[in-house]
């Protein structure tokens, strides 16, 4: 493996949201083949205004932290509902069932993972935030 | 372990550059203990206008990925030099030794690590960009 690799999340890897029918609400680059990682994932996330997540989601084993770049919302994690603004860090525990949702302003963010994971190690959970 | 921890990395996470006499050239919120990881570290990293970060370094085990959040700059690897703009992503393998530094808007990045990592696993390469 060589010693760097440089992509562009928004400009050079795929947005996945196209393919599963959820642009534009929904912006999502997965970078970790892109980036040709060996421990680390990475994936650039945008929610367009209002808009909630349509399902959330958990891991069987991989860690994950969240930095929130522009915009704002709120995340829902098992029963409680935290506020997201800028640069704020979230680190949510594999179990852990998420859920995200953007204000007025929309919410732009970074989701990093490590240890065994990637889209093999999440379940994902539909209709899980129903309600406010 | 709780299920998840909210912090944020600006407001509520210590500058480290401070007590390193770095401040305000370099501004380095390193969020593994406030956040409570388990197997990731992120930290946040802002350059001021045209500063070359003072030294280089690598790690032994930790494999590390940099997103540029702000303003530009360039990063040397090795022997090469690579230009960065928002939203580039930078994977670096442990043994590569790499600098970061500066255009004329200041950089600010992100960077995460995963596996054995943390501070005590980097090695510090005073001088190491001497040249342009």
């Amino acid at each position: 493996m060589s010693g760097f690799t440089l992509t562009n999340l928004k400009e050079e890897v795929e947005d996945s949201a196209v393919k599963f029918g959820l642009s534009p609400d929904l912006e999502s680059h997965f970078a970790r083949e892109a980036l040709e990682t060996d421990q680390l994932g990475v994936s650039y996330q945008r929610l367009a205004p209002n808009f909630r997540a349509p399902f959330g989601h958990r891991h069987g084993q991989q860690e994950e932290i969240y930095v929130v770049l522009g915009g704002g919302g709120r995340a829902k994690l098992e029963d409680e509902i935290v506020e997201l603004k800028p640069l704020d860090a979230l680190r949510v525990a594999p179990e852990t069932t998420r859920q995200f949702e953007a204000g007025p302003e929309g919410l732009e963010l970074l989701a990093f993972g490590g240890g065994a994971g990637g889209l093999q190690d999440a379940e994902v959970v539909d209709g899980w935030w129903a309600d406010e």
